[in-house]
């Protein structure tokens, strides 16, 4: 049996995670950390009458009551950070996904848990088949170095191009040789049409009501093409990588950064 | 049996018209236009041994000799308005393939049709599929005013959009209200991510080595999208649209331009 | 401004019926019709604040109360057909989603239509997208008789194909001769690779967790193809059917079967 | 600067070989085994006036007379075997395209190769962008078993599913618990519609004039889908395993089997 707390059982994203526990068999809530409502049971808020845990407003004393294996926090940056500290230091390892964190926050986890011997994971995207797109992505691009990038979005999105864009782009940069693609006089009769320019690669960002969130990453070679896509239907796709972690954090006693580091 | 004249046998479209009138039953090659290799056989230039015709220099020489129902013209526009316009002073019945007349020509053209009761058939994309994606896409904008277009080539294409693109745009401006898509406030923050805006609509070119001709136009509503793509692998996807205007333009009296006006 | 009352409103369309009225402008909740909850007004039931009508669980005192223009019905097709043919002898035009009524019960509805001078919409979908693809896929096999369906659902769908495949084969059947696809000695190594035949039309269902409903007519023809794809995220796209139905019926004064009867 | 002999240059494969040559800086045709046109040059046959190569109808003639570093077999299993030992007992190292070798004759290979303390590749599949889906689609199995595959091919294909399909779902199942995927009761109204049954995943074989070589290896999972899809246009796609072969074969002293131990 594993016991878990979770930080910020409110959210979208810790909502679904105490759905998680309450579907899984040998997972256990033992209380919740919500600066809100201490001294509640966390069925109080939520109809899920499979769980039975206490919320403290206090984290620490949360850490100090609780007999817990693994923290879940789906919190904001600033007290995410809070909550690593205090779990690796109460023997607790945490599981948490933010992309927030500084290098310098990053480094002072990487010690607290060689210090404690403890495993700990922190991911900014814990949505497995995202991960795996990028890292399919980075494995096609030593081969096919020409590549394109288009992500499809609701048409309530800020920004363009999406951060998984960006980051899948990037991490292309790490095989790919510098490369400037399409034909050398190719011309935008309307400016704009050929997409962004990251390093080469060309992203395009599709903004329509009724999409969700969508990337494909499309890679031309003489002859042939190779298309890997994700498709983001629900929030609940992120709890498949945070199992994930919860599973692997217990056997690890080191730090991982990033959910593609769990997948091998 | 229909009896048909070649404009530009030895273009590649020409040379598809060629291969498309050996594998058709009902026709019949009678002769070819080609300001080269006049008085040879169609023969000596093309390995198609069921044809047999002789090749003329000048078309109005092919006109006055040749019995002939249908000219199938896939030269220039400059020779092709000539052309055109012999083969209906002759009684015989053009199929053009071009988007290079001049709305002059054109009413030229018309006039000559009326004048001689004749059907006249000119069409800048004779790709049936491609023209009735363009009437699909059209016809949905009605309902669905959110649209996006992607389109892929071969790297080697120099200009981006590509025409059907474009063209598909301005089919959709004539029945869709203008309208600023994607959020009011969204914001690129690389350049050129959110496509071409043509009327609202965003146009994405994508440019790999392995394409070939591809275009996919997507609509997006409350909680759906429709997509309407195709797919373009090799120019004998024009012989369809020459065939259905060399059947079509006998049992018609007057001047049609584009192949839409034949897909009902 | 349109009067309306709501048959069904508990349910998951009638639901989101609510939420239509309430975004629209011109649109106004007069009455509920439920079996349950007599004399209570909708917002005891739904959160659903600029909403205030009674609920009627007798729907012919709703129909002689209330002074309504439409009624929108989504309930069964038993209760359907008696709320249909009640609406109608009160004067008031129904928009009915269901594909339940018998064809004598359709007939009734055609008469009593024309007898009281009165519009009336009965559609079995009203997802606007599905309707338009379908009809796409009718024109398209004119010039394309090669074609194959591929429809994508949740792994909790019990029946292969679903309904929207079998209905577009079905349409695309009223246009296109029988006609065997494929290479006639091809051959099965594992059964069933070639999916489902309908008039030679060979229709095939994936069923995987995360898919929702989605589905792509696939056209083939000399060296191109062509695809139409609708994509279902969410049971409010009915609800652009439902919009369209409801503007429309004011206008007639005949009976409608079917949305795409109202997509010119 | 690499000497190569090609076994078989007058199949479309060895002409394309001949091509990749041709175009390739440091590659170099020394000559070409042909059991016809002993005797002539290559440039007999083939329009590519940069190569300048004796074939030879004897193939130990060839090995004996070149001063070869690689040998380029697009033969037939028969003679490829042949030449493989020929080429391994010369001194020069094989880079073989076939699936056809006994498991006697791979392991006699092994052999030979350690003894002579050469490398050589022999690879059933050179389009290194299937290879990769095909490797990215057994890595994604371990964390979504749920799966189906959609292969696409021309109407001239007899053989359903295609040996690429069979080959990934039994790669996938070398690391997926075999498993019953869709709705324990699901039902199939027209029989095939859930396609061919490979161990519980779902294999469907759409045949259509236009298309190519197409496969798309769809994962389903909680709230998402992930979609690994090659598409070939050309058989130009196999030269770039081709030329990773024999790249790759110069700086091994073993024997590899499949162009993915290639590709790290």
């Amino acid at each position: 049996m594993v016991n878990i707390i979770v930080a910020g059982p409110r959210g979208k994203m810790g909502s679904e995670a105490l759905r998680l526990i309450e579907r899984t068999e040998n997972y256990e809530l033992v209380g919740c950390i919500d600066r809100k409502h201490d001294g509640m049971n966390i069925n109080d808020l939520e109809n899920l009458p499979n769980l039975d845990a206490r919320i403290y407003a206090e984290p620490q004393q949360a850490f100090q009551e609780l007999k817990a294996d693994v923290l879940i926090d789906l919190t904001s940056p600033e007290v995410g950070y809070l909550h690593t500290r205090l779990a690796l230091e109460n023997g607790v390892r945490p599981v948490v996904g933010t992309s927030g964190f500084t290098s310098e926050q990053l480094d002072e986890i990487q010690q607290l848990t060689e210090q404690k011997e403890l495993g700990a994971v922190i991911a900014p995207n814990f949505a497995v088949g995202a991960v795996l797109m990028m890292q399919f992505a980075k494995w096609a691009a030593k081969y096919f170095p020409d590549v394109e990038i288009i992500e499809k979005h609701h048409d309530q999105k800020l920004d363009a191009p999406s951060g998984t864009a960006v980051k899948t782009a990037q991490l292309i940069e790490e095989v790919r040789s510098s490369k400037i693609q399409g034909h050398p006089e190719e011309k935008e009769t309307l400016p704009g049409a050929r997409g962004a320019n990251e390093d080469g690669m060309r992203i395009h960002s599709v903004r329509l009501p009724g999409l969700i969130a969508h990337q494909e990453v499309i890679f031309g070679g003489t002859g042939q093409g190779l298309t890997i896509k994700h498709d983001s239907y629900h929030r609940q796709s992120f709890m498949s990588g945070v199992k994930l972690a919860v599973d692997e954090v217990q056997n690890i006693n080191m730090f991982v950064y990033g959910l593609e580091n769990l997948l091998e």
